[in-house]
């Protein structure tokens, strides 16, 4: 960020929600507001909404002191011509030049970034992965996405579109993903598929009688199972809870296996909403890796949660403004 | 390499076979000559055999044209301190500064890397690889190893050891590994797999006296099955061959899908032994990744058959010393 300028302004767009916010020089967040994205009224409305959300921040602010816009967008940020391409969940979204939309909207310098790789970046400046200089970064939510930290920067691949951990395939035979491979690790984890296996197990163990932390949080209306209640109910010892849990930790740890063998990362950081999960997952996790990864490769393997919550693709986003 | 310099000394250190080359500036390969590397006895005596066929081969040679000796090496190259630690099927080996005892027996500038990544740079330099900035560079022979190009430079990970490609997991489940991981690729399509698996099915058709080419070939010897038969049966168009290789060509499809999806390359160059298979295993390849890599990589996905042959690994090795 410039050295004159006090703050810039983050952008984390979502298919469902665009979070803006002023983010100071330490990564803090003095202001922030959100809107609805529209994403399914397509790309011309979902700029309209950016516009919309930036004009109103920056009108309770000193424009001067804005160093500039960054944004952090889902989907292929093409590092050829910089566009936006194939957000999943946004209607007639082929290919977007997003940052050219927005810097004619603002006389200011706008950047943008893939929102995993924000929340990367943000985690690698202020969060938990300061200590590290090479990180792979997962964000374990709705899906499995990622970033890979090189030397404390984005490694983007020559196209740009590197990260994309969630499409990893643990069995070529398994389950069909929304991206039409089979198998990736994302339609084993994501956060739809936790609350579904929970649902079949507890529908079983119903009918014998057991009783169920689950069922108590979520006043007997499986319908309401979501990783959050999952993991309280966790933390409470419950034993559906800990097997769907530690289940899915597993697969993580052998999807990460692959992923660390080939690019030789040893450190992975794990933010998203599911990364809230209880400690025993983390044990999960890392005793798989440890358990399948290339023996020269062990050493030094650390899994570690993520600290910057839901702010991180905002405040990463900002921080691209340098 | 020494603008005064002619040429530069090349090592493949195998399991069975050290190869030394009189490597010239472009890539040529006017005098070779290879010893039993005698892995069994330990890394002293590798070394020592090292040394003796660098010996032989420069008493040969002018050693005042000599820019130096590069040595690629299994296992993996530290680039903290350059030592090769575990190399496959060497025994007692666990970590050897393999670069600092050649450095004492030649007055000679000494350079070091993985082999694998050496035939990777061979082929960029010299090969396959030529038109191409970034690629994949896959080993498929009695295991499956690679290299990773990123800007016409071997991407080495954080710790040395990235490119190991072979052991990306296709099934969690999947079949045990010599890594001791499951699934790995490369213990469903290595050159032992694809020998086993033919076998099984030819013993299966010849009980219901179905003719095989493949049985020609090898003098009705079952045992005599390796992928060059395989390779030249389904020339000759034999259905087991064929539909061996297409699965196999499948499966390397599905492994690498995974991996192009995390670092988003699009281009592959396929060496080793089995990459001389014929144009439908390349065909094979080609779609499954089509059908399985998310849909914005597709764009310029390219799978080619590498140039060099086995002199990939030595002439890379000599192209290391510049």
């Amino acid at each position: 960020m410039s050295e004159r300028k006090s703050f810039a302004i983050g952008v984390d767009l979502g298919a469902t929600t665009i979070k803006v916010g002023i983010i100071g020089k330490n990564g803090n967040i003095p202001d922030q507001l959100s809107v609805d994205s529209k994403a399914n009224k397509g790309p011309k409305v979902v700029i309209q909404q950016i516009i919309f959300a930036v004009q109103e921040l920056i009108s309770r602010h000193k424009i001067s002191e804005c160093a500039g816009i960054g944004i952090g967008s889902p989907g292929v940020i093409s590092n050829v011509d910089g566009t936006v391409q194939h957000p999943p969940n946004f209607a007639d979204w082929t290919k977007v030049d997003l940052g050219k939309e927005i810097r004619k909207a603002f006389k200011l310098p706008v950047f943008i970034e893939n929102d995993a790789n924000c929340a990367a970046i943000a985690e690698a400046r202020y969060g938990a992965g300061i200590e590290f200089k090479d990180f792979l970064f997962v964000i374990w939510g709705t899906g499995v996405g990622g970033g890979i930290i090189l030397d404390r920067k984005i490694f983007h691949g020559p196209y740009g579109g590197a990260g994309e951990i969630g499409h990893i395939s643990i069995d070529y035979n398994g389950r069909k993903c929304n991206c039409g491979n089979f198998g990736c690790i994302e339609s084993y984890i994501g956060q739809r598929y936790l609350s579904q296996r929970t649902k079949e197990i507890l529908s079983a163990s119903l009918k014998d009688g057991t009783h169920s932390k689950i069922m108590d949080l979520v006043g007997g209306n499986l319908n309401k199972i979501d990783p959050a209640i999952i993991s309280q109910a966790a933390e409470e010892d419950d034993p559906t809870a800990i097997e769907v849990l530690t289940e899915a930790g597993n697969l993580l740890g052998y999807a990460l296996s692959s992923i660390l063998n080939v690019i030789d990362l040893r450190v992975v950081v794990i933010g998203g909403g599911i990364s809230a999960a209880p400690a025993f997952v983390y044990k999960a996790i890392i005793s798989s890796i440890r358990e399948r990864i290339l023996k020269p490769h062990k050493e030094g393997v650390r899994v570690v949660r993520a600290k910057l919550g839901n702010n991180a693709g905002m405040v990463g986003a900002a921080s691209l403004v340098l």
